[in-house]
């Protein structure tokens, strides 16, 4: 049951309209890694960090099982580094610094030992990176995820698409359904997609929950309602970790468990943004995922009673 | 069961990105009657309309079981005139025309017959005259819900408040609660609308489905996804009609059965929008929303299991 995960570890630092934080730990293979290790283990990681990047973080992921072999440490460049400033509704914002640093020369690998792997998932990442990493793979994965986000759609179009020709499922926000399709309604754009090449495409609308589509089935997870959202930062790289967890864990890749993956994910991105950075992941227990999942199913459970 | 429909018969005019109508019949009570009609009989109908409209729709009412005793009919002035346009999203609108005619000195008078109602079901309209028709009521009905929006918050906050504290269901949208509360977070706006006086609340998303509060209870209700939404117009009457239609005809006022009316509710919503005005609610059959609340218990029904 492994499973490799690509993508960014880094360093952010945000500010929304409640508070700001300093430069805190970031990425999203940081963030897929710590939601994807509660279900499941090892979790094999393929990143890049500079010199600056805590080994206390290091040991901490090592700790829950993440193998950090596909990792490379570069001794004379800093980590990824992004600064971004939230809009009142926490669900836009604007981007105020990208330094690529270490990222600009990542020229990802896979470890030997990783080879073999049922599940992959590729975080958000540049597009031509993810595709270097599904082609370095021997066998292919029963599962290769891929989630992505607008600003490749606006300087690497063509690299994506390429790679959405790979993969089985897609995850993207809402808006960035409607850029890649060129449709408003959301039904078009999620057939549009799936005929790119993913068969299932998870439409992610932040507070407003998440869509699942194949084929001509659809499936909707609510958002659960938050009193607070204190940052957003990583919501959906620890949703597609939940999602790709509990994948490996039960390795059952059907529509019907694809649900059961989504609600995972909504309960992990929900946790998430109960605190700055990938902090609320480190300290929640299977008991509180657990207590979540069933305020999950109270939140949507109804009898339908036919008239 | 009976059930008293407080609210507006008349004429809309609307534009939206991919159409524009004539003159159509429109009006809360119009749309409340027709989604509700299809659970309860008789729907007794409270509102005005003037010489201009016209005697089939009113004929088509009565055949579906709507009493228009209470309808006043004003020979010498034409019925209530709305016109708007609807961006691009569906979800936002400006009005261009109001003519309130009739609903100028519109005084609301209930019928003896109506007296002793089980259900009172209040609908967009001028909070004043909502709380005229509670306080003509010799008995209190076991459920008042209220239907309101943004332009009576601006204009007639104190009276919105006082019929607030008179009612059992408020059903806002989420621009509205926000307004009404001056919280940003929906849990928080929820609590606070709570404390005017309405046990539960229901806050209306659109697209993005509709949520229900009570005390610390919270349920989800998803929108179906559409390929195309044609006329949003009185989707919310209309989701307000199913709503207390379901409640009326199972004389249950549990939150659970809530819940289910809320399905019942967003399910003659999603056929509203499929055509402009209310046509397409006159179009279909008891087994066209037996098959569509089907569909919403596929569309949020999943297993979990717990890690």
């Amino acid at each position: 049951m492994s499973l490799i995960v690509v993508g960014t570890m880094a360093f952010d630092a945000i500010e929304t309209p409640f508070g700001k934080s300093d430069r805190i730990i970031g990425g999203s293979a940081t963030y897929v890694a710590y939601a994807a290790a509660n279900f499941v283990q090892p979790v094999q990681q393929i990143s890049i960090v500079g010199n600056d990047f805590p080994e206390a973080e290091m040991a901490e992921l090592r700790s829950r099982g993440v193998q950090l072999d596909g990792v490379e440490v570069v001794a004379d460049k800093p980590s990824f580094f992004w600064s971004g400033r939230y809009h009142m509704d926490m669900n836009t914002r604007d981007t105020l610094v990208t330094d690529l640093n270490v990222l600009a020369d990542f020229n990802p690998q896979v470890p030997d030992a990783f080879q073999g792997a049922e599940f992959l998932m590729l975080g958000n990442l540049m597009p031509k990176l993810q595709k270097q990493v599904i082609e370095q793979l021997k066998e292919r994965p029963r599962l290769i995820v891929m989630d992505t986000m607008n600003f490749w759609m606006d300087i690497a179009m063509d690299d994506l698409k390429e790679v959405l020709g790979m993969v089985d499922v897609l995850l993207v926000n809402d808006g960035e359904a409607r850029q890649l399709s060129g449709e408003f309604s959301l039904v078009k754009a999620a057939r549009k997609i799936m005929a790119m090449g993913p068969q299932y495409l998870i439409i992610k609308k932040g507070e407003h929950g998440a869509l699942l589509f194949h084929k001509d089935q659809v499936f909707f997870a609510p958002a659960l309602p938050l009193e607070d959202v204190f940052d957003p930062t990583g919501a959906g790289d620890t949703f597609a970790g939940g999602f790709i967890g509990h994948i490996a864990r039960t390795k059952d890749i059907s529509f019907d468990n694809m649900k059961t993956a989504i609600i995972v994910g909504s309960a992990m991105a929900s946790y998430c943004v109960e605190k700055f950075g990938p902090e609320r992941l480190k300290e929640i227990t299977k008991e509180d995922i657990e207590r979540r999942l069933q305020q999950f199913q109270e939140l949507v459970n109804f009898d339908i009673e036919l008239v």
